[in-house]
């Protein structure tokens, strides 16, 4: 075992952060991603996940708030770490280790992030090639979002606190990206959902009611570490 | 944003290391884990997770293998990285951030590793009060190796390429901690199996059918990472 840590490695947090918008191509819900402009080598211009150091005063989740506080601006509904990603070979200067985090932002706070010069929103599935090893991390949350949609209540992370069966449908179409049938969909969530005494206002005939998800419903299957310090999930709303 | 990293925090790996061994309270299959003496501070003498720090040459996952063949003289059959621990003050000297695999190792493999002045192996239900925040690791580990024994065929990873139901049953319950229904249990991983023409050999009247895992029965629930040179997950034979 080596006595002493080296020096020459680094370690930075970066954010996958998804977010629903809707698609250009077919007018539907759709999971996008704010990227941000690289403004340095390596990879200068490309565009990557929003991210940053480690300070030392800060925790991995402190940090990843921070940075994607700092890079787009938005607040997070939901944040928890992804993986660590270390290849000797992902960046090409010196040796970066990045502990990855995900994100889910509600529409109306996405809503209110707009593009700048150094940070612009991309449907998830036109993505252009990022700098680093990106597309890879953004595969993999891409597919830890779709899991996670299937077993725990993270739709409400993007909803708020009730929604109709239709905007709850919505969402776990536009992660599946597959339509899916209102009648089996109902069925499948009914049992983690409890209906409010309210409905959607406007004045229509028959509006909608809103639901809420049953408080035993498992949020996420983070286990003993959702209970712990260590704030590695975090509903922030 | 930071413009470059700070140089105080410094990057280890450590290892949850799973093997099945007979509980010396109960007689029955139980989880072990091998724990390393501490030899300098903190926590000198208190037994720790194996580890050590990443060196520049080598990704996370083979600093992992690295570290516990070096500390543990163990060679595991499946490895995969399980969280990023990076809280401020988990640890009294610098900053550690610790990037903490899990590994089964086979029966076979773990008998052969004895004890040593400054590693013992530990049933994962006595454990004593471990360094740093490694009691909160393992159980975190202990949990995801719960989780996922229920739906991938990480028992394999514990049991060689052939078993008897038996012998999949007895892994399940010890690392769920609680008897299972022979035929109940039969029924839930039959899809999941594929019987051989071998049966155990020693004479027996109706000696007990070998089965193996189905081809595409899923190893583990990594998604795109499975397939990535990542290395993140290893099943090694």
């Amino acid at each position: 075992m080596a006595d002493s840590p080296r020096d020459g490695i680094q370690l930075a947090v970066s954010t996958v952060i998804f977010a629903l918008r809707e698609h250009p191509d077919t007018g539907l819900s759709a999971v996008w991603i704010p990227l941000v402009r690289r403004i340095k080598e390596p990879f200068l211009d490309r565009w990557a996940l929003p991210g940053g150091w480690v300070t030392e005063p800060e925790s991995l989740a402190d940090a990843a708030a921070r940075n994607l506080l700092e890079t787009t601006g938005v607040q997070p509904s939901y944040l928890e770490q992804l993986y660590a990603f270390g290849d000797v070979e992902r960046s090409t200067s010196s040796r970066v280790v990045s502990i990855v985090y995900w994100a889910l932002v509600r529409a109306d706070q996405a809503e209110q992030a707009t593009d700048g010069d150094n940070v612009r929103w991309f449907p998830a599935d036109h993505l252009p090639e990022l700098a680093f090893d990106h597309n890879v991390i953004i595969e993999y949350a891409l597919w830890r979002l779709r899991t996670k949609v299937e077993y725990s209540r993270i739709a409400h992370a993007l909803l708020g606190e009730t929604f109709t069966l239709t905007e709850l449908r919505n969402v776990h179409e536009a992660i599946l990206r597959k339509p899916l049938d209102p009648a089996n969909f109902r069925r499948q969530v009914e049992g983690s959902l409890q209906p409010t005494d309210a409905v959607v206002s406007g004045g229509r005939h028959r509006p909608p009611r809103l639901y809420r998800y049953n408080a035993n419903t498992e949020l996420v299957d983070n286990g003993p570490l959702s209970h712990e310090k260590t704030g590695s999930t975090r509903v922030i709303s």
